[in-house]
Order: structure tokens, then sequence, then C-alpha cells
């Protein structure tokens, strides 16, 4: 099943002045991980950026904001374990912490019972 | 293609005492609207509740915070246009006011292109 990790490419997240937007230097430092990376032109999400979301086909979409490049080891575990579970609902204890703390919203899929 | 209207039933939105929530009685306001509607339990949207959502097959999703019972009539005018749209993006102007300032997510679909 595909896993993808969208990542706003045009988050100014912290830093507004930055060059790179930070939204794009995560995008960058997200590439180097097994999981399929997708920038995007805003996810609209921007005064919670920088943000990102998990989706696959038949499991709950779930966006993260208040990310930064430094977080980006942290997401690709996130990524791996959304990627592990059936219906892409991590048990609690096992997110990463800033994915706990950070959700911006959850979606369910067409298919998954709420 | 069918348009799904997600109302998170557990918001509690500017009352936390309401009883039934607030998010429950969004929900039963928008039931008596041409679009699916659909109840979750929990958008993960909690410090922007109520929550809402749109989605179809093929379009992006749109995630709304700070809705209110009285919003009603409004999320059903920007759901017939999201409805009408063939990718889910709505010309700016024609959105209801309270879609333009309280949007707090979009994610593409997985077939629509960045």
């Amino acid at each position: 099943m595909t896993v993808t990790l969208l990542v706003c490419t045009t988050c100014k997240g912290s830093d507004p002045l930055a060059e790179p937007r930070q939204g794009a230097q995560l995008h960058a430092a997200l590439a180097a991980g097994d999981v399929v990376v997708r920038g995007v032109e805003c996810l609209s999400a921007c005064s919670n950026g920088c943000a990102v979301a998990l989706q696959a086909p038949g499991k709950w979409t779930y966006v993260y904001g208040q990310m930064t490049p430094d977080d980006a080891p942290d997401i690709l575990d996130g990524a791996a374990k959304y990627a592990a579970s059936p219906d892409g609902i991590v048990p609690w204890r096992d997110r990463p912490l800033i994915f706990r703390k950070r959700v911006v919203a959850r979606i369910p899929s067409f298919e998954v019972s709420s």
C-alpha cells in the first residue's frame, strides 16, 4: 500500500525570511527517507506551518503542523509507523512526540468507517 | 461524483458545557441539506472546533474549523460549490466567507497533481 508524505513547500515556518523557505528545507530533508515524498504548494495550514500530511488509500489522512527541518527524522519515523498500520491510526504511545503534540487534523478515507 | 461532508460530532466548539455538543448540533443542522453528511468521532482538530471537512474522489479535501451550528446554511452553500467544481478548488471570491477565513488544511487527492 503506497504511503505518501505530503510536504508543503511554501510554508515559511518560524522564519519568514528564510531562503529557501523552511517548507522547502523540510522537503529536502525528508527526501532522504524511504517514504514517497511529494511536495505540494500550500496545504492551507499556513498558521501552523511547516505542515506535512500522511495519506494512503484506505487509511486515515493525518495533517501535522509546526514542523521544522530538524524534525525530519521523527517525521520519517512516524511515517514508517503509519505505513505499518492497517488503517493509519498508530497507537498513541508509539507516535513520535511531535505527532502527538502537533496534529492539525485527520480525515477518514472514503472506505474507513467512523 | 459523491461529495461527503464530514462533521466532527465530538467537537465542543465555543461552549464546552453544551449538551448535545456543538459538533452534534452542527451535524443535525447539516442533515437538512442535499449533501451526503457523515458524522465522525474526532477529526483531531479540537483546538479549531467545530470542524467539518469536504471530500470527494479525485478532489482536494478541505478541512474547516471554528464552525457553529448557525453556520450550517453557509457550509451547505460551500459544499454545493465544492460539488460543482472539477477539482474541489472553488474560486476564492465564490467561497463563503467562513470558508475563506477558517480553513484548517487542504489535502490533495491521490490523483490531483500539485
